[in-house]
C-alpha cells in the first residue's frame, strides 16, 4: 500500500492509495486513515466515530471540516469510501492499483475512491480564507446505509456544520467527463403485498375463496395506475411488480395465502408515505393488505444558481457543458437533500460495481480542477 | 383380523375383515386375499396381478369373473381396496374396526370397502344364471392412479371381460344412503405457465422486460375465459389459478422468470386436449409458454335406461330416488367409461379421508339389497 502521509501531490496517487485500501461495505478502519493522512495536512478537522449495531452496522464515518472567516459560506464534498464486492475474474488484482496505458484500474476506481481524491486535491487548492469547506464521508453507502449518511448528518447538526451547498462525488458522466451531472433522483420505495384467503379443495371453489384471484386482479389495478406522465425534470414514476409468492405444492388444492412485492421509483410528485397509502387503498379494495418500505424521498435541486456554477465549472475545464438529469437509482444526496441543495457529479459510470472498474488517468486531474472551480463559486455565493 | 375362508356372511362381517387389513395406497397382499376369500367360494374366478414400477408402481389389482349362460348380459361391480392414510387423532385405531353405537368405524369404512363387501354380498344373492358378474378392484385409486383401473382395462380386453354396464361403489351419498348418485363427473387438468423476460435493475425498466408483468396479463385473460354456463348435467367448467412463483429476493431487480400453476375442472363441452390448446394460445399472445398434465377427461353417462335401474333400486329400497349429479372431484369412473356406461352410487361421504371414517352399519346391508337389484335389473337389460 502507498503511504500517504502528507498533503496528496496528484489525485491518482491517492486513488491508487485508497484503492489499495480493501474497503467492502461497510469500510472501516484504513482506507479512512488513507483519507485523513491526506485532509489532516491541509488543514481539516477529522472527526471520526462509528455509529450503529448489527445487523446493519457497526458503520465508520468521517466529518473533516476546515472553518473558513467567521460568516462564510460552507460548501461540502461528499462521498462514501465503502465499495462492493470485486466479484470474480479481475484481470489484475481488485485492491492492486494498477495503471495500463491510460487507465488506472481496481475497485473503486471510478465509485468512489478517484472522486474523493480529486476533492482531496482540489481542497489542497483552495485557499482557507476562501471559506469553510467539508468533506461528508460515510463507509456504508453500498449497503443498508442506515448508519452511514443518516448518522453525518446528525453528527453536522451537532457540532453546527451545516453546508449551505453539498456535491455528491457519485459518477454519473456516462460516455465522456462531464457530459452528466444529477440533480434529482427518483425516489424508491418497495411495498409487500399480502391477500389472504380460504383454502380449499379445486373441485369445490366455491367452499373456498382464492386469494390468487384477488392478487391478480389488485396487481392489474396497480400495473394500470397512471401515476403521473413525467415533469420537465423527471421521467414518469414506475411501478414494477418483483416478486410473487404461494409456495403451493398440491395441485388440487386452492392456497390460502398469496403474496406480491412490488417497486416504485417515483418523482417529485409523489412521496413514499402518499404512494403507500395510494398502494394500500388498491390492496384494500380487494382484500388485501400492504406493508411499504420506504427506501428514499425523490428529491430535486431546481435548475438555478447552483446548476449554473457546475455547468460553468465543467464547461470550464472540457469544452461542453452537463446534460442536467434525474436518472438513475438512488444515491446519499436523498438524505443530504434535507440540508441544503445538493448535486451529484463525478466520473464515468461505465465500468462501476462491474469487474476491471477503471477510470482514465486524466480524468482525475480535470476532475480535480472542475471540483476546486464549483468550490470557489460556491463559496463566492451568496 | 378376522378371517373370511367361506362366502361372507353379513355385508358389516365382510366390511370389518377388509379395512382390518390395513392397505393405505398402493395397496397389496392382505387385503386382496380378504376380498379373493369371499369372492373364490361363490364361483368368481380370480384374476390378481402386479402392475407398473416406481415411482407410481408396483399396483396390485384384481379382475374376479363369474361367467353367466352364453350370451348372456355382462355387469361389472367396480372399486379400490387402497386406502388414504389414516392421519393422527382417531378415537378407536384406524385399522382395528370397531363398533360403537351404530357406526362401524375404520379407515376406508365408506370409501371403499363397505362398499365392496356390499357388492360381494349382492354378488353371493345373485344366481350364476342370471348373467355375468365381474369384480374390477385395484389397490391404487387414491394414488398416481397410473397402473391401477387402467391395468384393469388392459386385462378385461385381453380375456374378453368387456362388461355391458358398470358400477362403480364410490360413497356418492350425501346426507343419507342412496340420496344421490353421480352419473358424470367433470375432467380435470393442471396447466404449467412460464413466462421468461429479460432480467435488469429496476431502476430502468426500459432495459428489462418484467415476465411477471405479462404473466399477470395472461392469467387476468385466463381468470377472464367463459369457459361455458354448464349444461343439463354439469355445473359450468372452472379455472383456478392454484400457485404463483418467481422467487426472487432482490428488492431492485427485474426477474428473468415467473411462473404459475392453474387447475381447471371442466364438463362435457372440452377435453383435456382442447382446454390445454386453448390456455397455449393464450399463453403465446403474452410470449408465455404452458405445459399441460391431464388427470382425466369429463364422462356422462346421459340419464336412461340405466340410470332408471340406478334409481328404482335405490327406491325400493330406501324410499325415495337419488339426484343424479355430476358434481365433485374425479374417480376411476373417468377410465372406464371408455368400456361401457358407468354410473356411482355408494355410502354416505361425509367422513371419506377424514379420522373417525364410520359407516352406519344398517347402510351396509341396504346398499348389498341396493346393489343386488341394480345388477339383476342390469343383467335382464337389453
Amino acid at each position: 500500500m502507498t503511504q500517504i502521509t502528507a498533503a496528496p501531490q496528484t489525485v491518482a496517487h491517492l486513488a491508487q492509495a485508497l484503492i489499495a485500501c480493501p474497503s467492502v461495505t461497510p469500510a472501516r478502519g484504513m482506507v479512512f486513515d488513507c483519507l485523513e493522512a491526506a485532509l489532516a495536512p491541509i488543514g481539516f478537522e477529522v472527526i471520526r466515530f462509528v455509529a450503529g449495531a448489527a445487523p446493519d452496522g457497526p458503520v465508520e464515518n468521517m466529518l473533516a471540516i476546515r472553518r473558513g472567516p467567521e460568516g462564510s459560506r460552507h460548501f461540502a464534498f461528499a462521498g462514501h469510501l465503502d465499495v462492493v464486492p470485486p466479484g470474480e475474474g479481475w484481470t489484475s488484482a481488485p485492491f492492486a492499483p494498477e495503471i495500463r496505458g491510460e487507465l488506472l484500474y481496481g475497485r473503486g476506481a471510478v465509485d468512489m475512491k478517484g472522486s474523493i481524491a480529486a476533492m482531496a486535491v482540489a481542497a489542497r487548492d483552495i485557499p482557507a480564507e476562501a471559506g469553510t469547506l467539508s468533506f461528508v464521508i460515510t463507509g456504508d453507502e453500498e449497503g443498508p446505509a442506515r448508519y452511514g449518511t443518516l448518522a453525518l448528518i446528525e453528527k453536522m447538526r451537532e457540532v453546527g456544520a451545516i453546508p449551505d451547498l453539498c456535491l455528491v462525488g457519485e459518477p454519473t458522466s456516462v460516455n465522456r467527463l462531464g457530459d452528466m451531472a444529477k440533480i434529482g433522483r427518483r425516489g424508491s420505495v418497495n411495498i409487500f403485498l399480502d391477500v389472504e384467503g380460504v383454502q380449499g379443495h379445486v373441485a369445490y371453489p366455491h367452499l373456498a375463496d382464492n386469494p390468487i384471484t384477488r392478487l391478480v386482479a389488485m396487481l392489474t389495478e396497480l400495473k394500470a395506475l397512471m401515476l403521473d406522465e413525467g415533469t420537465d425534470w423527471f421521467q414518469a414514476s414506475n411501478l414494477e411488480v418483483t416478486d410473487l409468492t404461494v409456495g403451493n405444492p398440491a395441485h388440487n388444492v386452492i392456497p390460502a395465502k398469496a403474496s406480491a412485492r412490488i417497486s416504485i421509483r417515483f418523482n417529485d410528485r409523489h412521496t413514499g408515505t402518499s404512494l403507500s397509502e395510494k398502494v394500500m387503498q388498491i390492496a384494500a379494495r380487494h382484500g388485501g393488505s400492504a406493508r411499504a418500505l420506504i427506501s428514499g424521498e425523490a428529491f430535486l435541486t431546481p435548475p438555478g444558481a447552483f446548476s449554473d456554477m457546475v455547468s460553468a465549472a465543467i464547461e470550464a475545464e472540457t469544452g461542453h457543458k452537463p446534460e442536467l438529469s434525474t436518472s438513475g437509482g438512488t444515491s446519499d444526496a436523498r438524505f443530504l437533500k434535507d440540508l441544503s441543495p445538493v448535486i451529484e457529479f463525478g466520473l464515468c459510470n461505465a465500468t462501476m460495481h462491474k469487474r476491471d472498474e477503471a477510470v482514465a488517468v486524466p480524468d482525475l486531474e480535470v476532475l480535480a480542477r472542475i471540483y476546486r472551480r464549483i468550490a470557489l463559486a460556491a463559496l463566492a455565493s451568496n
